[in-house]
């Protein structure tokens, strides 16, 4: 059932919003009075579609409507959440809250709020105890993390509500369980930005040199391991207690400025303003975000390989849009009568090369994916594995038939040729839509992981296979099986 | 000719140190009064061996030596560069200082030190222009980032000679121009890191949850931009003059915590430490060194995409190592009577799969970078192909001989089956050493990249191509070339 969110407020935060719930499946109402909001949040939905759908292995839903309503009490009638974006100013938002109430009685009302405490937020609202701050990060519809703070009056039932709907698309929420201002994550960014303020107004260093300083280094740890967790292993063997003997000292020393603000004069904003346009060179704000999503979309999924962090996430995404594709089939599920679908997904930004469409090893790397998900379906999945047996590919051979590019949604169909004793010959097809895209034959031969030597496949594994094989016979063979480089079959 | 580092203090940075410099190929002697020290630097040897080389797609030089001397006189006697990595005591230092002035007058002191004045440093030496700071980040032998501090009586010299030399091991010198205690990057850590630990110690967050506050939203965003590059696309179309607008008022809030420190009390530090243990479960902290090794070299593996931060650097350096390994070959100088060497690199860590050996996605990935070098020989680079022309693969047909692991040496040899008009037929050989694990069969056509159909090369690469072509005939043709999946040839 399609579920849907109303979102007051359509500037980077919000617009970001629509687009993270659009994509997964959440039919969207937005207000915003400024008169190019429309083309603004339509300007983030091309960049979003093109770069979330890439997070997962397996596609997301069909995309929601999207609906620019001109009234508050229009966008927000009838949602079951409603998304609060709008300018860091307590008056408006009451304001706003008073214009939400008046249509709404019932849905939660989620801040975006960076720093506002939940309970004067909700202070003049007739239900109070339905608000929340739901603080999400740029850009919202690539990054997991979103903080979630109770306020004083809020019932926590609706906080466990919002933790199922924000990791329902994908997010890694955050339960802020003291209520504080600026929360967590803006606490420690907001010390590192005053600072850097104080070095850029002091003419120590400039924007660019500043962000070299992280980029090439703490951030890179940051992208994985917090502040915490960083140090416990730059201790050595002795941990965070080694860090704290031979660190903690130089906390006391003059190493950062005090907390008092560089004033913001015009002439400050003006030469800060400056710096950032030089450090970007002829890249536009909206360049840059292409390329920052690029490489949000890289580092994420890299860290997928481990399991870890954000990549964690997205894997936990993946287990979700699996049941929603239809791919979590048992082994006596499968229809042995025709092919068997093993991907759907999207075409991640950072799969394409020079050439401007997906590298051919990420064709192989797709292709792959369909195996394991074929393996994982007759029953070699983790659990099989970790007893010690697996299938390794011994050949393969790819026709490329047509190009694809970032942010294409491709499916594989599997047909099985052979699969008997230790042997698995799998016939791969890709597709956009009924667009051939590429074939692919492989061999794979069981193993024990232990000998590194072939073995048989478990009874159970063996007789889910040859009955697939068996049923699969009847179909007409692929004309392309067999075939070898440069000979047409 | 070999050049050799000596290094004094052998913890977590010393041999953070002392790998990176080994596996560029420099002779490392190092001196640590720890009796367990060679135990210590061999335990990070062993992780940098499997992750270092891995950053970059060509294979770094030969290894050096390393010696570990039982003084500091025998480590720095002969070095041209002395890297000074004991604890974070002036008077410690001072010492260190006056042995190593009394065995070696002339090499640059390279300081270590997180946040000590240089000028502080070189006060007592005969020789001050000789000292800088060059202070890295952990792991060394990973993070790129170097920042580089001239004292008072520095001879400016030395740092234009010490960002030769950092550059040369893959590391991105940043020059910090005004010397002030902590440098930049630990001014911005530090003031993040006092604040996380007031968070700590009033109770509101715990270790763990203050990490998922970076790791999962601005730490993805730090591994690639920094803070101001960050704001800056976060203030939308307007940047970051429009950021500051919005949230420079929030600045004069109480949202950090004063510049105070908390007091490291015994019951503090446990709390703190237990937290960390907590956090990493039943990972050790050597263990998690290996999960963030594996996601650092995903991570800046990623950013080689858009050639972007962490990953330029480690392009760059490409660009260095392949001279080193006689991969500039210019078309005129291939030797058309035998194969052709195409690539030689390690595999990377990110590259292993659950079967704990290289994907069979990366045995793709790998021949396709091998293809493109070969293009690249012939004279199909990136600036012929910015003028439209480039290669398409067709088909592709890899055999599997055997396994290989995160941390080998792999070379390619290249054969060209056919090269004629449009086609391109190639065969590929991949070693590790004399081991051969896997063999691929290409079949390339040159297209137009505006009609996206196949269309001649130019007469250059023509020419390149035949001869290679011909040469190439009068060599025993593959076995295996021409065969399909399941039938051996």
């Amino acid at each position: 059932m399609t579920k849907t969110a109303a979102i007051v407020g359509g500037g980077v935060i919000g617009g970001g919003w629509a687009a993270r719930f659009m994509l997964n499946g959440w039919d969207v109402k937005i207000f915003d009075p400024d008169p190019q909001s429309q083309r603004k949040i339509d300007a983030v939905l091309e960049n979003a579609r093109c770069a979330l759908p890439g997070l997962t292995d397996i596609a997301l839903p069909e995309e929601g409507s999207i609906t620019h309503c001109d009234t508050i009490a229009k966008a927000v009638s009838g949602g079951e959440l409603i998304v609060e974006a709008v300018p860091e100013r307590l008056d408006v938002k009451h304001k706003v809250y008073a214009e939400i109430e008046a249509a709404n009685t019932t849905g939660i009302i989620a801040s975006s709020t960076s720093g506002i405490m939940p309970s004067d937020l909700q202070s003049e609202l007739k239900n109070p105890e339905r608000l929340i701050v739901a603080h999400p990060f740029n850009p919202v519809y690539l990054l997991p993390l979103v903080e979630l703070v109770a306020g004083k009056q809020t019932d926590e039932a609706h906080i466990e509500k919002a933790k199922e709907i924000y990791s329902s698309i994908g997010m890694h929420p955050l339960h802020c369980r003291v209520e504080i201002e600026g929360f967590l994550s803006d606490r420690l960014q907001e010390a590192l930005w005053r600072e850097a303020l104080w070095l850029l107004k002091d003419g120590v260093a400039t924007a660019e040199e500043l962000d070299a300083a992280i980029a090439y280094g703490p951030g890179l740890r940051w992208a994985q391991m917090g502040t915490m967790q960083t140090f416990h292993l730059a201790g050595g063997e002795g941990g965070m207690r080694a860090m704290l003997a031979m660190f903690g000292p130089c906390l006391k020393w003059p190493w950062t400025k005090l907390m008092d603000v560089p004033e913001l004069t015009d002439d400050f904003v003006e030469m800060v303003g400056d710096q950032c346009d030089t450090q970007s060179g002829a890249l536009t704000p909206r360049d840059l975000e292409r390329v920052r999503d690029t490489n949000l979309v890289g580092i994420i999924r890299s860290l997928r390989g481990g399991d870890w962090g954000a990549g964690a996430t997205a894997k936990s995404h993946d287990a979700q849009l699996a049941k929603l594709n239809g791919l979590n089939v048992k082994a006596a599920d499968l229809d042995e009568h025709q092919q068997i679908v093993t991907s759907k997904r999207t075409v991640p930004l950072d799969w394409v090369d020079y050439n401007g469409h997906m590298n051919e090893a990420r064709y192989l790397q797709a292709f792959g994916d369909a195996t394991d998900k074929f393996m994982e379906m007759i029953g070699c999945d983790s659990d099989y594995i970790a007893t010690g047996g697996s299938y390794f590919t011994a050949e393969t051979h790819i026709r490329h038939i047509d190009e694809v590019r970032a942010g294409a949604r491709i499916d594989v169909k599997t047909q099985v040729l052979l699969g008997e004793g230790k042997k698995m010959h799998l016939w791969h097809e890709m597709y956009e839509g009924t667009r051939l895209l590429a074939t692919a034959e492989h061999m794979l031969i069981h193993v024990s992981l232990e000998t590194r030597r072939p073995s048989n496949p478990s009874g159970a594994i063996e007789t889910a296979l040859t009955r697939i094989a068996q049923g699969h016979a009847a179909l007409p063979r692929p004309e392309a099986a067999g075939a070898s480089v440069g000979v047409r079959a």
